[in-house]
Parts: structure tokens; sequence; C-alpha cells
């Protein structure tokens, strides 16, 4: 095998996030196609995403991408739910790879889970607000129901590391009892931000507590991870990790550690003004 | 009285604060110098600092003060406690007006109410991490122990509004158990970031019932409104009050009127880069 074909096969995978969540997002990458590489850029300077404007959110998002894609890659995931519901088109229409957000995936996987047809959405002020969720299910199937919710406090839970922790738990029952007492078909729950897979199992248990059956989670990792098993199978070998951050790396190694083997990475700081 | 002279004899204050949080301090120098025009900029597009690196806070202190400051004002009051903990002496280098950050005067109302000599600090990870608030209350008494604590869920907590609210209190309560535990001498507790006095009923609550004394909240809202009755008295009639904001205004304008009256307020978008 030539040394072209050989670095031919190995893809290029740039996945970028506001911060550390997306490093769910590469982790199911990573454990779905671990022979490619992977780089990946958050923008630890200017987080959160979820709480600005949609006009901001695509600044950000289309400088980021710009920088992450300075090297050439085969694909750019928005790991970002927030940059997934606001900047995809934009980001779509500058590069000419395949540009793929983490809104569709989890819209396709929920609808396939839904068995009562009401399918509720939980993530950031602007990811909710954008009803990108709305959208993608009602393109699927124009009969299941969307309620989405914003909760977001449940990041700055996720990044304190409080997981399965009381605080945790009283926040998600805040947040869900009187949104599902108004929504009582739900049984399909998209947790739709990067850092909610996190906090799966308070969500879960609250969720189907109140509810009084179990509910089905959606989590978008694995369902972008699929994806790039379908675009790029399985090349062989292990690829390179490569991880940039728009602020310095002190905090990032710290917090993302809890959503990413990161002791071995290669780590580096970037500047995006 | 002359035009120039009246023009004169009303100051403006320009207050910066990384986001709605410093409206607090704002809303404590309208009510302590009615008299004086008010401009406020919150760097809304890039909130929170108290999460970043000192590195990038004093970037962006540095831009938020130099564009607040293309009018020309009095007194520029650094609402923010990590910008104040970071960046205070490089905005003091650049500006030969006086710029006041709010440690310092919290930490002389701190050292002025401890009987026991003994002062908790909470804030932002920043805040903690620069030991500014260390530092000014080792200069006012070499005697006094100073404990801080890293509480950044209480920011979001107070930006959902949920002031005293059993959540709030559930995560109060896990922050200080611990902590007081090795502190058991604390009488003052500084609420070293502009959003903990909206959540000062729980923590004061949580706090004495743990110590199992009353404990005295010090609030650097009221200590840096009494500097400025020092340096411009009381200047006849009402002043203006200007707000700037670098991310759109409907959220400023939503979470921001929990701590200040914006509804006839002048407010503007402007972009920082």
């Amino acid at each position: 095998m030539s040394l072209l074909t050989r670095t031919h096969s190995r893809p290029t995978i740039a996945i970028f996030d506001s911060g550390v969540g997306g490093l769910t997002v590469a982790r199911a990458v990573a454990d779905a196609v671990p022979g490619a590489n992977l780089r990946y850029l958050g923008d630890t300077a200017r987080l959160p995403y979820g709480t600005k404007s949609a006009r901001t959110v695509v600044r950000y998002a289309v400088q980021a991408a710009a920088l992450l894609l300075e090297q050439p890659a085969d694909a750019l995931v928005v790991a970002c739910n927030t940059a997934s519901s606001c900047a995809l088109p934009e980001l779509q229409a500058r590069w000419s790879i395949p540009v793929l957000g983490v809104v569709e995936p989890g819209a396709r996987r929920a609808v396939a889970a839904s068995k009562t047809g009401h399918i509720g959405v939980i993530g950031t002020e602007r990811t909710v607000q954008s009803r990108a969720y709305h959208d993608a299910i009602g393109e699927l199937d124009l009969n299941v129901t969307v309620d989405a919710l914003a909760t977001p406090l449940l990041v700055g839970l996720a990044e304190e590391g409080w997981f399965d922790h009381p605080v945790t738990e009283a926040a998600v029952r805040a947040y869900f009892e009187p949104w599902l007492a108004q929504a009582p078909d739900i049984d399909t729950l998209v947790l739709g931000c990067t850092h909610y897979p996190a906090l799966a199992a308070p969500i879960g248990r609250v969720a189907s507590e109140l509810l009084g059956r179990p509910v089905t989670l959606v989590d978008s990792a694995t369902a972008i991870a699929a994806e790039m098993v379908q675009l790029f199978g399985q090349p062989e070998g292990r690829g390179a990790v490569q991880i940039l951050a728009t602020d310095e790396l002190e905090r990032f190694a710290r917090v993302g550690g809890r959503f990413f083997p990161l002791e071995s990475t290669d780590m580096k700081h970037v500047e995006l003004r």
C-alpha cells in the first residue's frame, strides 16, 4: 500500500463545540471509528453559546470552523446543539466537505424510538427558541408532537461533575414537574445538549417516575457516531487525536477529563478574535 | 448657572460587567447617587468571565473598558468581581480617571464586620484562584484568616431567577457543608460575585444554620456605592442611564430586569471583537 493510499485511507474528522461538552461526541466518534484522525476545537474563551443570540452564535461558529479547517479535514461535525440549531446552513454553504450537526441524527433516533408519537426535547435557551428539533422531527413525521424545554442549569451541573447528585436530581425535578404534567404522553426524551448525557441517570429516573412509565433517552453523540461509520467505514489502526481550545488549557483538561480521556492527548491553545 | 457648569456638575459613572450581574452594582450606585449619569456595559456575547483564564479576562476587560470610555466618563467601576480580581492594575495603568474594582471595598467592609477575625469568601473559579480577596484583606489586617470557595453554579441559579428556591438552598448546602465544617470560626461572608446578592436569603440561612450563629453577609454593591458618594457627593436632579450590551438585548432585558428596572432605559447593542 503506497503512502498516498494509506494517508487517504485515514480520514480526518473535525469536531467543533463551544467548550468541553462536545467531548461526549468526540468520544462516541473515537469509539465508533477508532481509525479516523480527530481534530477537536472547543471555543472555551466564548462559551457558552446556549444563552447567546442566533446572530452571535453564527458568527462564532463560522470563525471556529474556519480555524478548525485551516488544515484539511474530510468532514465537520458540529457537536454543539446550539450551533447545530442556528448555524448549520451557513456552515454548509461555506465549506464543501460534509458538515453534520447533531440535531437531525437525534431527531431521527427519537422518531424511531417513540411509540406514543410524543417526543420531549431538553436543551439550551437558544436551541429551544430555534425550534430546530421541531423542524427536524416535523420533516420526518408530521404526526409526531414535540415539546421542548430549556434547562440551562444542567450545563453547569455537568461541568461541576455533579452527575448523579441530589442537587442535580432536585433541579431536574424542578424543571420537569410542571412541564411533564402538561405533556403526559411523552415516552422519548432527546438530550439536546452535549452536556446532558453525563446526567442521563437522574434525568431518566425523574422523567420515568413523573410519567409513570419507562422513558427512552436519545443522545445525539451515538447517533452522529453511527453516521461517521456510514461515511468512513472502519479504517485500520488507530488515528491521532488533536484538541484545540480558545482559552487556556488548565480548565479544559480538568473539566474535559470528565468526558474524554485527555491524559496523553495533543492539546493546544489557539486564539480566536 | 452656565451650561458648562451644569454639565460639569453631573458626573458620568461608567460601569462594566461581564453580563447582567453588575446591574446589582448599577442599582446600588443609582440609588446612592441618583444625580449621576450611568453608562453600563455588559459583555454578554462573551460571558461568563468567571470560568476563563486570567489572560483572557484581562484582554476582554481592556476591550470592554475601551469601548465604554469612547465617550468621556468621570470614573470607571469594574462591577465584575472576576475582572476586578485579574484586570484592575492593567485598567488603572491605561486610563487616568479613577478606576475602582469591587474587591477592595468588599474586603474593607468584611474586615470591619468580623469579630472572630475569620472571613469567608465565595466567588467564581477565577476570582478564588486569583486570591484577590486574600491579598486585599491581608493588606488591611494581617491577623485575619480568609477562606475562599468557588461556587460557580450560583450564577446560573440567580440568572434562572431561582432566588429563594429549594434547588438553590440544596446547592448552597452542598457547597457549604464540607467547607464550613473546616472553618467553624467564620462569622462574615463576602458575596464575591455580582450575582450572589440576589441569593442572599438562602446563603445567609444555610451558613447561619451550619455555623450555629448569625453570619454577616458583605455585598460589594453597597460598598462601591458608598465610594461613589465620597467621590461625587450628591449632584442635584436625576441623571440618565444608558446600557450597552455586546450580545442582542432580548435576553439582557429579560434576565437583567430581575436586577434593575429596565422598562424605560436607553439600551443599545454594540459589537466587540
